[in-house]
């Protein structure tokens, strides 16, 4: 056991927690002005706040590890990723609404531009429209036919994404990705990393032959990159682990599909940040113990190597914060699932700075909100999955240990 | 494996160590002064140690954790209480100097007042006096007889507080409490939660039946709970994992018990803050490596929600640390097995203040010792199971790791 199964032992009810997570919120100085978002940001409520508030630094999976938004969220409520794997096909899946069933195996895909040779000149296939993956999505159903006691599913995401599931009797997710995340190559054979997965490698193989063979004639999305394999099988959730009823409040998929696979309810996407917290106000009297808010645009931002928009979206947030204060969470936290220095245009390793405010958390000396002067909090620097007891502590969820 | 047994392989004989722990030291502000018990208390020579002495704050069990006194205390003699795990009644015996043998299964009881209905009214039967509590247990002595081949122990603590021990063969510890922890309901029914303990409830329920027709015409102690059901098996002791002989100078029964536990020997209990220090003066020249002073009061202040007592005892402290200082340890300890603010009236998951003075500490800029200073301290923010080892190695106690 781990200490989250203690806090599984010792939950009890309590008060309410509200997530506000600001995706890829950690960052670094801009070369130019030596100073990151956080810090350029104008942001008067959450330094309010956070001198008001337990403040630190959350290392969310471990020391040098750079998290994909999945483990990264998977921390932040309480699932060490290192215990707790989810795939990306499986949370592509989820995000678009597609019923899993035990058992299924599901893959990311990505729809790409492959030359003569057969190697990829473009892995998102100049992000065709959503109507033509829509249209390429139903001509593969259309040709594809695989020789097995089965199901196969091929169904569109947005842009050139789309997502492909098999199920079956025995399936294993013990594949490799067939995207080599580069141009100028083919894509990665299929073979399977183990004996337990030739038949899924042999399926998925025929599957990636026949579709190519139906996009042969279509350009510029005439090849299929899959990657994040995974089986579905049910993660134990946020109220089975925690006592936890919880509420999702997020506009991307694929955080609205995590937060299905713990069991969360999962509202209308929001149109933007205004929108998100006019959810909050809207659902703040359901029958709810948690709700998670998702800001995509600070990662969105970070990830365009876009410093100035990424301070826009954080001065946008900050505008709207005295509305979540106003409906009295009895513990708010806000912070990022990872670090997306606009420097790096990429996620990174960095440590993401976390305000948790309650009625007894204890004040340290940080003085704003940001990467600096949050190493001064009263939280110090902490693995991310940390996070999920500390919200539960405050919120009076967790029984003494021991006597 | 875990670091503490790594302590264990490199252990060899070197300089005494004195832990100087104030239960439930760590608080919070109090809403009036914004000040801790910590802050407000004039300390002079706790905090001119501070400045000379490696300082931090230990999360005593794991971040969310309130911890009981037991596993606080574990905790801080180098037990991971995850690992490690003491239950209440196994802790009730010892603190009454009830020679529990291997198999032993023990339990924690309340006397409390029962209505009519069956239903608690009182969980702690008004705090019955003790010379009424032993009365009382006599007669459950005299009338309970289980058929079984073993023996039934039941032995009055203080006020309303007794010891369950039943020793046989086979006898199993998982068993639910009976104590539902409120008022209002029966006492919760005894069944085993396993195949393998349902002799054991057979024979509990059997002793609550017999217990509970014993009593029946008492007011207002004609009913028994009982919870922390644990069987007896010796922990390894410090001796035994760190090469220290210790000595116990503590005045509640529970501290004693659970320094027994570990194989220290236990000074009779001191009456006050003074006689406490006087008894380390006394001892000091005993063959000891560990001495583990306990001053309770600051745990108590804080249950009552009295901070200026709270204050007060931390004040006495303070008068006594010269005499401390003038037996030169070591290393000297001083720090708390939890935070109990007298603002929740009760222990709390906030780290503790920890402070470590030796010849060889690190100093950080920690100018007072209190819950903020400390977060500058060279110790940092750590798990309070770190501290045992970090006070052998001050006293020259863990050999080099590898070549």
């Amino acid at each position: 056991m781990d200490i989250t199964d203690l806090w599984t032992e010792l939950a009890t009810p309590g008060g309410r927690i509200l997530y506000l997570i600001l995706d890829g919120l950690g960052g670094l100085p801009s070369p130019s002005t030596e100073r990151t978002a956080l810090h350029t940001a104008e942001t008067p409520s959450l330094d309010d706040l956070a001198r008001d508030s337990s403040c630190g630094l959350l290392e969310i999976v471990g020391p040098g590890i750079t998290p994909g938004s999945g483990p990264g969220h998977l921390a932040l409520f309480g699932y060490d990723p290192l215990r707790w794997r989810v795939g990306r096909g499986v949370l592509s899946a989820l995000g678009i609404d597609f019923p899993l069933q035990t058992g299924d195996l599901a893959a990311r895909v990505n729809f790409a531009t492959l030359n003569d040779a057969g190697e990829i000149t473009d892995r998102r296939a100049g992000r065709i429209p959503t109507d033509l993956n829509r249209r390429l999505c139903e001509k593969v159903r259309a040709e594809v036919r695989l020789d097995f006691d089965g199901e196969v599913f091929f169904e569109p995401e947005s842009e050139h994404r789309a997502v492909l599931v098999l199920r079956g009797a025995d399936l294993s997710d013990d594949l490799p990705d067939t995207d080599p995340q580069t141009t100028g190559r083919p894509p990665v054979e299929m073979a399977a990393n183990s004996d337990a997965a030739s038949r899924s490698a042999g399926l998925v193989a025929d599957f990636l032959r026949q579709a190519h063979a139906a996009l042969a004639d279509e350009a510029p999305a005439n090849g299929l990159l899959l990657r994040g394999f995974q089986r579905y099988d049910q993660l134990p959730g946020l109220r089975e682990r925690f006592g936890l009823r919880g509420l999702c409040l997020a506009e991307y998929p694929m955080y609205r599909g995590l937060s299905r696979l713990l069991g969360m309810e999962v509202a209308p996407p929001p149109d933007d940040v205004e929108g998100l917290f006019d959810a909050v106000e809207q659902h703040w009297e359901d029958d709810i113990d948690f709700v998670f808010m998702h800001v995509k645009g600070t990662d969105s931002a970070g990830e365009d190597g876009d410093l100035p928009r990424k301070v826009d979206i954080i001065e946008a947030v900050d505008e709207q914060l005295p509305r979540l204060l106003a409906v009295k969470p009895d513990v708010l936290v806000i912070t990022g699932d990872h670090s997306t220095p606009a420097a790096m245009v990429s996620h990174s390793s960095h440590p993401v700075p976390v305000l948790l405010h309650a009625r007894n958390a204890r004040r340290g000396s940080a003085y704003r909100f940001d990467e600096t002067a949050c190493l001064n909090g009263a939280l110090g620097l902490r693995p991310g999955w940390h996070l999920m007891g500390l919200a539960l502590a405050h919120a009076g969820r967790l029984r003494k240990f021991g006597a």
